[in-house]
């Protein structure tokens, strides 16, 4: 870590993604020039989120309480349940749709190579939860890649087990893409998948 | 100020200039997910540089010691003084150019209509040091802009009463620019002080 105060900031903006010398540079001189109560506000809450936020007991979301916000509200359904990878994505599902049920998330995809197993996603935890009985409906959410398909594989044979019924998110050509740049594996797919018309 | 710990994360971090809701959440996530030691290293970083980080008694840049590093350099010439905007202009000099010599930093410049003033600027600190009599030439780097085109006339007025001599960086079309996507004043201004070749 650098010794000089001023360096030593530009090193740690740097950690955040998608911030390189001159953004870092940028953000140090904005901060001492026009905001020092932004960036003690900043310095603030920096500290307090890494040292407070956790993984929720029920969902493995972030949230600095014993449960998230979204486990805690009781008007949300209990008895379905959308398993996402990342809290990205429930920020994601909950600014875009009507969700009124409830998330858990892996927090990582099932990754052999990677040694990422189903314990390191909490999958026991969640099939204690399919085997309480609540959940009705589980909604695979996990991205489309190899790993997030071998994921939703994986949660399918586990919602059989307990006789949970399986949906997963609609693939096929985005809404407002146009077919000549949409991708060719996702033209394929939305092509063998095509819906008749009513 | 948001009472949950990750809102009033994803709060502050838009504080950094060019940092909108979704490059704070990614922000928020990545930091949370996968670098919460780099985390705290920010936070502190924020903290001590906040608190720490002055104006150099001698050039007014920033440093969190009386004088900066630059105006500690015993090897840099007194001769010459170069007068910018903004702590990012030396940067940009040092990182581009093989100066030698000193540095005076505004921290603005002068916009009447704004309230500020010369003694906002710190002109009355740098006439005395012209009056000192060790500086022979100051080089005008202020912005090309209305504001920084008034600077530099009060900045030349203040070097001919002390005798010291005055230049200015040189404008024109910039290096490697195509003449077509050069803007109109920058090119009337590159013909009328055309240069005669070798
Ligand atoms: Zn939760
Ligand atoms: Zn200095």
């Amino acid at each position: 870590m650098a010794a000089d105060p001023f360096d030593a900031l530009l090193d740690a903006l740097r950690c955040l993604p998608g911030v390189g010398a001159r953004s870092a540079q940028r953000m140090a001189l904005h901060l001492l020039e026009r905001d020092r109560d932004g960036g003690r506000r900043l310095a603030n809450a920096l500290a307090v989120a890494m040292r407070d936020i956790r993984r929720c007991d029920r969902c493995r979301n972030f949230t600095a309480a014993k449960v998230c916000r979204i486990c805690a509200d009781e008007r949300r359904s209990s008895q379905i349940l959308c398993i996402v990878e990342s809290p990205a994505d429930v920020l994601a599902i909950e600014a875009a749709t009507g969700y009124q049920g409830r998330y858990f998330v892996l927090l990582g995809r099932l990754s052999p190579l990677d040694g990422i197993g189903p314990g390191d996603l909490g999958l026991d935890q969640l099939e204690r939860q399919l085997a309480a009985g609540a959940t009705e409906e589980i909604v695979i959410a996990t991205n489309t890649t190899v790993e997030g398909e071998a994921t939703a594989h994986y949660l399918r044979e586990m919602a059989a087990r307990h006789r949970v019924r399986v949906s997963r998110l609609a693939q096929g050509v985005p809404l407002g893409g146009e077919l000549e740049h949409t991708d060719q594996s996702t033209l394929a797919h939305a092509f063998s998948s095509r819906q008749p018309m009513a």
